[in-house]
């Protein structure tokens, strides 16, 4: 019987070899040829997958979001059927942040795809999808709980929104050992305290 | 005689071109052959110049850092002697996010520095300097306004000058048009009105 090749498996496991890279090396130095050998593919199987080294990171993106939301929902099974808001944005907004090893793998990633983006039309139609998508989830959040009196009315929700995806920023500080894992986790924690505490 | 060339006036050209390219082709572009066409001068003159590309990023950031300041100094001056500690916030967070071609040019620049400084040890050094070094002067301001009454004193200074920095996640946003520029100052706003407000 001929040897069957499970394409889905390959392609994930060019996206584990380009996160590796990106991860240990920087995105840089993640050419086709790189990624083909971190792969244990030939360069001509890599660019049967992907045609271009945008392409591998568009697929590398999704699968890593895909995993990124995989874990924010394990991260929310132990806290039963209907968590409380703030439990719910501390898991998503932590995620966020290269916080452990498979979370800085996928900031970094991230980091790449954004400045990628900025100048290549099909990432950026990409990108502004998935930082969309994620933005009408927080806000969905916030909308809820403003209606549950979780969050005072006062609030704008679009602005709180806008203010807690803003906790990104915190990113590129802990990768570059500005501030500590407990200092961001500190200002998040913060953060979700002013965003839902009650009104004396 | 022999034409006179002024060295610093040359680096700083480069520097433009570099910028020019970065904003409006993106970092990937920016090679050394690209940035010496741009900037009108032959590669073997750009070399002369900078050995590397993360040399001639690290001067190009340093520069855009010294106009950063400037563009800040600027800004302040209509607003006297001793300006209130949260319009020098505002007027110092507006300038790091893409609100104007110039601070666009700068936050792109930025993006492209801090992804190479997570794998270059020399632009890590000097990304993490600079870092910390604006972070000193946000915890400077917000100290002092605690000291001065204007901010409650059961504040952590550490927490709200992180979470100041991490308005900074809001340049990604607006550089993807995920969020336009009006929602981004609403939201620099109300967290600088949450910092600042009096106690019931």
């Amino acid at each position: 019987m001929p040897k069957q090749v499970d394409h889905h498996e390959r392609r994930e496991s060019i996206a584990h070899a380009l996160w590796r890279i990106v991860d240990q090396q920087g995105w840089t130095r993640a050419t086709m040829r790189e990624v083909a050998r971190e792969a244990g593919v030939s360069l001509g199987q890599l660019q049967h997958y992907f045609s271009s080294r945008a392409a591998m990171l568009a697929f590398a993106m999704e699968f890593a979001s895909e995993q990124s939301s995989l874990r924010v929902r394990r991260a929310l099974e132990p806290l039963g059927q209907t968590p409380h808001p703030r439990e719910v944005l501390r898991v998503v907004v932590t995620e966020w942040l290269p916080l452990r090893p498979d979370s800085r793998a996928t900031s970094r990633m991230n980091a790449a795809y954004v400045l990628e983006a900025m100048h290549d039309p099909l990432l950026r139609e990409q990108v502004s999808v998935g930082l969309r998508e994620g933005r009408a989830q927080v806000e969905g959040l916030i909308r809820q709980a403003m209606s549950d009196g979780q969050i005072r009315s006062e609030c704008d929700p679009i602005v709180e929104t806008d203010r807690v995806l803003a906790l990104t920023g915190l990113a590129p500080l802990l990768d570059l050992n500005v501030i500590e894992p407990d200092a961001a986790l500190a200002a998040v924690e913060e953060h979700l305290d002013r965003l839902f505490e009650a009104r004396p």
